[in-house]
């Protein structure tokens, strides 16, 4: 484990990585208190739980070092300045900046750990590289580091996803505001409730020249880890993604009053669609499809559904081999409906293609990882991730990198969700000696990462 | 058209059956403004709107002549007293009374004549009936005639059905005190909000001996009666039916992260459950299965459905029938729920016998049908009724009869349900009609109906 890590920190450098991943684990729990929900964690986009959370995040990012602020689509950044080699004192406030950072938001009855916890080794690894520069902190690198935590990524409450992200990439589409939740509620009116003015987003983007990169930490979400018996894992891409919202309508009759040849039962239509999603994706290997919320109305005993709305999230680890199934999906759909004298109509919400991950952010998060393995330990697992990301959107505008924790059993978007303190412990030393590799490479190669 | 009718009303006997006729439809908008929902029609039992649709039908019964009051489970009732040929001033306070009758409950987004079309029948048939008796009316019978509006046909609230007709009948479950409603309120408690006192709820039960009948107009709520160009039909018997609230268990997991192999997809058990339901009972002629609540949990676009809530209503024309297909389901259940690793229980909420209409009932209804229709017309069309009725639950205490009113293309609950206000009025004739008829009973004849 001969590594910058253990060069840069003193001689108590593993009790402070130690340290850093207990206080994580404790933060997780602090955070999981935040919810919107009565029983269980509920954190969507623009509630009062993500502005009470972005409130205690903030304070964590200063009490590292960082100077923060909210950015106009309601992310959370902290920054720790570059260091200058010329100027006094030290500190260069116009240089790039290398972005770690995950989400704060969370699904409906969420684990403690999806996004959270890379939030959270975000700012332990500023805090464990962090150097003084007369009364402040600033980075030890010529770039400075900034730890975003972005505000929607699994698009819980309008449906679409990587809203936060997507204001950062500037690829915010106008068309969104009109995305309403569950209450009825515009994404212009819930700006405004929470306090962001709508037409000031496009502030929240960043330009190519201003970054580094971005490197996240996330867990697995999927058993492979556990299953191999490992800690940690480079990512090498993240799986291309579309989503849709279905309406099926058929006709709402007396249940009792109306023979089977004069039903047009939508319930019926939307629970073929929801097999034959199923049957078509588990015939192709490379894509995964899931019908997540489904609802019937008018959703009485003694009523024939007239309507059901349903969602498809589809996911591949190539962008044509998603689009023929969701094709095929389609075709499957219209057939459905055509036989039972059903209408249906499909709004895309969500389209990210797959994205692959910059070779040096994988080639620095693949040494970090190798630090934390026994001394003639094998290479460290390589996983393609089926899971969407952040990463996604901020692809747009610079380079990409991930490392993934184990998750025990593979259980994630549940309250059983779990991650081992050791393995935090692990990701944090990875992480933080990745952005020190990053930090020993020149500017030439730097600016390479985000071609 | 030689009927007893025309010989009881003045020359303007046929004026004032359409001028019934047209207050009929006329309150029926009147009441579907009493609405629980923003749009549309919804009134569900012991709820304000339930409140106010009492107080309201209670003004038509006074304003008929009729003493009212609320029953002990929020049902109202209306009363036209006996005439008595020996005391003075004529009233005989304590003979049996013929029940004529419907319910003002509906499903959510409903339409405007579901039972409430019933009740006003009743109100105008008593309003032709009725005659002087010093200051006030009675019925020109040696029966009293009471209108009953009932309080919870159709279930909506709390997933059971009938619960405003059984304790009428007397066969009142303490076990549904713990049923809740969609947002946790359990009846009891529901009871007691609404003023009511759950340890009374017996004092609404009548006895046997205190009823000559119960009879009953109502919308068909199929097509059959508009296929047939008829407007009036006898009903012969009721279906039986059985409901069922059904859980479906599996484990919510990320969409992205679970391959097809770990995955335990409450939805895709739950789809597969309703299209078995559908596919089991087309296959049986006298039984019809509907599955109209579905409710997946948590609901999100990303996570795989860990859990469904789902509705079943089963009717047939014979108990045996419905109950071997409620087997073939239950097996057919468990074998999805095997093969999808997902754990599944049903808890029957409603179970009724299929009832047969009490034959002298079914004569007198045929009788009034028939001076509605040309001279030298066919017999009126009988039908037997998929849908239920309050009649059901009646039947455990008294003789049953029905009447049923054409409904436009066979579309009922449904804003688009219609009755034409002809078919109200030849309605009201025949039910009129059907009540001298039994009035002209030796009380020996009107015994034998409760046999």
């Amino acid at each position: 484990m001969s590594a910058l890590l253990d060069r840069f920190l003193d001689d108590a450098g593993l009790d402070r990585v130690t340290a850093a991943a207990r206080r994580v684990m404790t933060r997780c729990e602090e955070l999981a208190r935040i919810s919107g929900a009565e029983s269980g964690i509920e954190r969507v986009y623009l509630s009062p739980e993500h502005a009470r959370a972005n409130r205690l995040v903030a304070e964590w990012m200063r009490e590292a070092g960082m100077t923060t602020w909210q950015d106009a689509a309601g992310n959370q950044v902290g920054r720790l300045e570059a260091r200058s080699v010329t100027a006094d004192p030290h500190v260069d406030r116009d240089a790039p900046a290398l972005l770690l950072g995950s989400h704060l938001d969370t699904v409906p009855d969420a684990g403690r750990y999806d996004g959270i916890v890379g939030v959270l080794m975000a700012i332990e690894t500023v805090r464990l590289l962090r150097v003084r520069a007369g009364d402040s902190w600033i980075s030890p690198f010529a770039f400075a580091i900034e730890v975003i935590a972005f505000s929607d990524e699994e698009g819980t409450r309008f449906g679409t996803a990587l809203l936060g992200s997507a204001a950062v990439a500037g690829t915010w589409d106008p068309e969104w505001w009109t995305l309403t939740d569950a209450g009825g509620t515009t994404l212009r009116q819930a700006f405004l409730e929470f306090g962001l003015d709508p037409g000031r987003v496009g502030e929240a983007g960043r330009r190519p020249e201003e970054l580094v990169g971005y490197l996240e930490a996330h867990i697995e979400q999927g058993p492979e880890l556990d299953q191999r018996g490992e800690a940690l894992a480079v990512v090498s891409s993240i799986a291309s993604a579309r989503r849709f919202q279905f309406v099926m309508e058929g006709e709402a009759r007396h249940a009792g009053g109306t023979p089977y040849a004069s039903r047009h039962d939508a319930l019926l239509g939307a629970s073929e669609a929801a097999l034959a999603v199923e049957r078509i994706c588990m015939a192709e290997h490379h894509v995964v499809g899931t019908v997540g919320r489904f609802e019937a109305f008018p959703g009485a005993v003694n009523v024939i559904p007239g309507e059901v709305r349903f969602s498809l999230d589809l996911r591949g680890e190539f962008d044509e081999r998603r689009d023929e199934v969701w094709n095929r999906i389609a075709e499957d759909l219209g057939a459905i409906a055509w036989r039972r004298g059903l209408r249906w109509q499909a709004r895309e919400v969500h389209r990210a293609a797959a994205v692959t991950c910059a070779p040096l952010l994988q080639d620095v998060v693949r040494e970090g990882i190798l630090t934390t393995l026994p001394n003639g330990a094998d290479e460290p697992a390589v996983i393609f991730s089926r899971a969407g990301h952040d990463g996604m959107a901020m692809a747009a505008i610079t380079g990409v990198g991930m490392l993934f924790l184990r998750n025990a059993h593979g259980i994630s978007h549940h309250p059983d969700e779990h991650v081992e303190g050791a393995d935090v412990a692990r990701g944090i030393r990875a992480l933080a000696e990745a952005v020190l590799q990053l930090g020993s490479e020149s500017r030439t190669t730097l600016e390479r990462i985000r071609r």
